[in-house]
């Protein structure tokens, strides 16, 4: 491979254009993005080789889709209309159902994979580009039947490479349980945020009070609104689930609080405490 | 200081024992704990020199009181019923409304100063006691004027010696705040950690999809009930006004969903990325 596409020259786009290149140095990194200035910057911060024109990823050997996901719905169609027959052509988003839709009677479907590397900072931009960024880290991959043979065979080398796990799952399961362990968490932090922001506006002083453990809970908080807006959009009905019983879960803890029953208190947490052993692993 | 007592050798207790032998090599730290095993954990880890009985701290130059909440209103006025005119005991506790009322009329409230250490890790036992655990951390000290001078004196530059920041409060503004800032953040961590374990109990497998953030946002849930539930005891009040106001910002989050009010859900976040600033200088 050594035409490599990147549209979207972010965190995740710029980390994987990172280390593909420290795998394949002979390799050029084109990279394409509507904001010139994160051009520049990925340029100067040595993340891409060079910018391209849209109409270039006609020559490449591997396309990587990583912009939001509304974008990336947008602009797969037409990258697929453009690619060649030996064209990969991933994308790296956090919902998965509307954009395999998309592309289903598309003629190049068989160029296209369906890829959520989980992955990523609470930053954005070239400059949030990492090294080593996807090493042990899941990737999953849906519908890998719907991809012609060879290139998932080039994509699954790539990502072996780059020292990832993979999981395979159908794109309706991948939005049901991503919505839980992630999109949900988002939410969480931010309300947590703005619940904490609202009250204590006008008193500054107090975030001298807030510890590591506030801020590792508000952490997410600091996520983009421009990748996560679309998101909640497209996954609207399964991360309102999530929601209604998060909130059914928080009213419950009220009432045992407002009853005064903190033997149930207590035990709601001891119950809880499990996610110790389901967090080993995951750093 | 030469005899210092520690009344629970857990993290808080064992951090502040490491740490002050470390200042003061001469001193001998006295540990005092009703569970048996953590005393012998604690001496074997060089936390503390020796395990004591309780009537000794009558011989104190300082007691620290590091044990949960409701144990601590308990134990701190058979403490100060013991100790000398010259010896300052402090407890360490995330409540501090209800003890300073417990000791208001006592004798010897002048020998108590309220402190609140804005530090700790989701571990706890002696094992979880660390080395420069308060360094840069901040030091709620409460109803600092009803501590005699030269006491507050001599616990003011033992904080000063730990690199710790003080800051001084009313017990209730702090118990206040500390909901916002602290201990909602542990219900809202509890509650995510039980609403993924209960949707995803059949599924072990799903966690493999969570990343970091989920495990930075969900980290609380595995702290200590035996010290959690005492706190949402004695802050009930301001904990249930947080869980109101939390509350009502997710289900507002949800509705503005359910509308595809996107814009709308966009600026929520948005105007949360303000919590950035905040939370630079919090590690």
């Amino acid at each position: 491979m050594n035409k490599i596409f990147i549209i979207g020259v972010g965190l995740i786009g710029g980390s994987f254009a990172l280390d593909i290149k420290k795998l394949n140095p002979e390799c050029t990194i084109y990279g394409i993005d509507k904001n010139e200035a994160h051009l520049e910057e990925a340029i100067a911060l040595k993340v891409i080789d060079k910018s391209a024109q849209f109409e270039e990823v006609q020559h490449a050997d591997l396309v990587i889709l990583s912009i939001p996901v509304d974008g990336a719905i947008a602009v797969l169609p037409k990258v697929l209309d453009l690619v060649s027959d030996n064209t990969i052509v991933f994308d790296v988003g956090s919902t998965k159902e509307d954009i395999c839709a998309q592309v289903k009677s598309h003629p190049k479907r068989r160029n296209y994979l369906a890829v959520h590397p989980i992955a990523g900072t609470e930053y954005s931009g070239p400059k949030a580009a990492l090294h080593g960024l996807y090493k042990n880290k899941t990737n999953i991959i849906c519908e890998v039947e719907e991809t012609a043979f060879k290139l998932q065979e080039k994509a699954l080398k790539l990502f072996t490479d780059l020292g990832m796990r993979i999981r395979y799952m159908n794109p309706q399961a991948h939005d049901k349980h991503i919505a839980y362990v992630s999109h949900l968490s988002h939410i969480s932090a931010f309300m947590l945020g703005k619940t904490v922001i609202d009250k204590e506006k006008n008193e500054r002083d107090i975030f001298d009070m807030a510890g590591s453990g506030f801020a590792s809970t508000v952490r997410l908080a600091k996520s983009s609104p421009a990748m996560w807006t679309p998101i909640f959009k497209q996954n609207k009905t399964n991360v309102i689930e999530t929601l209604n019983e998060y909130i059914n879960n928080l009213k419950h803890f009220k009432s045992l609080m407002e009853n005064e029953d903190f033997e149930a208190v207590f035990n709601e947490m001891e119950t809880t405490n499990h996610i110790k052993d389901i967090l080993n692993g995951i750093q």
